[in-house]
């Protein structure tokens, strides 16, 4: 018997497990750290620094100095960056607590040097967004800063490796650093990892392929799918051939059909834009949604349905190792990383625990 | 100077003139309830209440109990409906706190009927779910239970005054209604205010239009707008033409070109889908967006905006009085409700009070 919310199950030991594959794709030189910024891709970044920490995971990048604080509340020696850049009244912050601000002005960088802070810099290469471009990186070979620990920038079309913006961002990107003198350096995201060696330098942030999206559609995903949706069917009935379903009557059912109704709609993080667009699974079933995602609801058809699994209190799989993210996103016409931020952000969370893959 | 993260800003105010406006639409023979459910549609229920009883509203719906408990707390007068329905163990809050349970189904009759509790009936009318059939109906007649305090359905095309469907739904509704003898009945929504006196029976239930949205597309929108979101400028840069904008360079620019960087992004609930189709408001300027809404920001094209706006630290308004969710939806894609539900739940929220007209 399933509860009355909609749930995410979130699979801990994967996430470890996909830092690891990471790490091994990126080779012995090459280092990986978690992006875990915007509450861990809204799967609860609490949760997520024990199991990558004692995966190995040493680096750690996120939003904002809220953030920071609760990396560090779990591991006292991890390295974390922190990306929204060295604000006003920051320096002290982050240098009793060695936090390092990802700078993106000048001014940015002084400050953190004046705060005697350790500072990153993040480079503008041709995502038109933050960091220094080549007038700054003048300006700054001009001044007797301390070195920044890590020079960055971020890629716009890793994804897309055809794309020849990667070529010239990371021609900009050796050209800028190396003004710079030696440093770290990092360029690659999740997507990057697949651009080349060429595109890996010092350090690669991973974010997506962490919680197992498939940002590149490798074909088989090289991570494991890390999060499961599901919701109770709470109603069950049945309706003639002719009859519509929901709002708008976007749905006719073309033959004697039972219906479904699941506790899940956009207040749940279920995109509107799904409506009459995807697929769920029931056991080994699948069902359609059919009609428009209401508020907290959304109909399916059960006809082709054992009778068995057709009773209120069912648990219905909206997204699956089958069935990720990834797929929903393209059904609902987004990307997986909203997806994942909705549904995780809005839902109940439960996890797999590592020792013994049970929820814990 | 703005704050780094977005903001909605709700108008009490508004809110409890939207359910006077309906009031007097209604007219003096109808009712008027609050529709708060899920949050009171993102937009944070806990505040909605007292400004709603001091406007003279008494009669509530709610998701399910915990938000009945919540109306409770802030009014102990209000009549509150749980539109969850009678679930196990439910008969003693809702005797104890004179919660009224939606009932769907004739079993959740009973048995808030040998809970001793007050219930209203739903009768499913053409919606596909929920609520009681025919049959079920005819089996009620042939059981003495106490009579329900309420009887309602709900129109699934109310925003789509020629639908057919609507006078189908009504005569099915008062059709049901009628054998179950004489109760109080409810069968519009914000919606169905507007298709005529014979739709609003004994009571109107105030959902969408409490809050300001227009369903049905009426010019001008009789009802006020309630929600602002504002997100805070962090970046300007200039880029020479031909330069492309973030992920997947979806915006080149046509001209030497001033970008701003908005720190609002998806993880925000700003749809994904509002990328390169939304306009943003600067002081008495616009402004489009350009390129992909990213995770927490997104960029908007400020070369056409004078210089004295375009310093980081500036308020930018992504949804207006001029440009209200209604708006936003149409460009998402998506229903107003779902952006509502997005940004209310996913920024921080401050509330314009009644008194002063000020932010409390």
């Amino acid at each position: 018997m399933c509860a009355d919310s909609p749930e995410v199950v979130i699979d801990l030991d994967a996430v470890q497990r996909n830092f690891a594959i990471a790490t091994s794709i990126a080779g012995p030189d090459v280092g990986v750290a978690a992006v875990v910024k915007s509450d861990g891709y809204g799967l609860g970044l609490n949760r997520l620094i024990e199991p990558l920490v004692a995966g190995g995971c040493r680096t750690f990048f996120v939003a904002d100095l809220s953030e920071a604080y609760r990396v560090r509340d779990r591991s006292t020696e991890a390295t974390v960056f922190v990306l929204a850049g060295m604000k006003r009244d920051h320096a002290e912050p982050c240098r009793k607590n060695r936090f390092v601000p990802v700078c993106n002005t000048l001014a940015e960088a002084v400050a953190a040097a004046e705060g005697r802070c350790d500072y990153a810099l993040n480079l503008e290469t041709g995502f038109s967004r933050f960091g220094l471009g080549p007038s700054d990186v003048r300006s700054l070979m001009h001044r007797s800063l301390p070195q920044p620990v890590l020079v960055m920038s971020h890629l716009a079309c890793a994804d897309d490796p055809a794309n020849a913006l990667n070529e010239l961002q990371k021609n900009r990107f050796v050209c800028f650093s190396e003004l710079l003198g030696p440093t770290r350096r990092s360029l690659a995201a999740s997507a990057g990892l697949f651009l080349g060696p060429a595109y890996l330098f010092d350090l690669v942030r991973l974010g997506s392929a962490l919680y197992g999206l498939n940002t590149t559609d490798l074909v088989p995903n090289p991570f494991m799918n890390v999060l499961k949706l599901r919701a109770c069917l709470v109603d069950v009935r049945h309706v003639h051939a002719g009859a519509t379903v929901g709002y708008r009557s976007t749905f006719r059912a073309s033959r004697p059909t039972r219906l479904g109704i699941l506790s899940i709609g956009y207040a749940h993080g279920l995109a509107w834009s799904l409506s009459n667009r995807m697929i769920v699974e029931i056991g080994s079933h699948v069902a359609p949604l059919v009609g428009r995602v209401a508020m907290e609801y959304v109909a399916i058809d059960l006809t082709d349905v054992p009778d068995q699994l057709c009773r209120p209190g069912q648990w219905v799989e909206l997204i699956t190792k089958d069935r990720p993210a990834d797929a929903m996103a393209r059904a609902g016409g987004t990307v997986a990383q909203e997806v994942m931020l909705r549904v995780g952000a809005a839902c109940r969370r439960s996890y797999l625990a590592i020792e013994h893959g049970k929820e814990a």
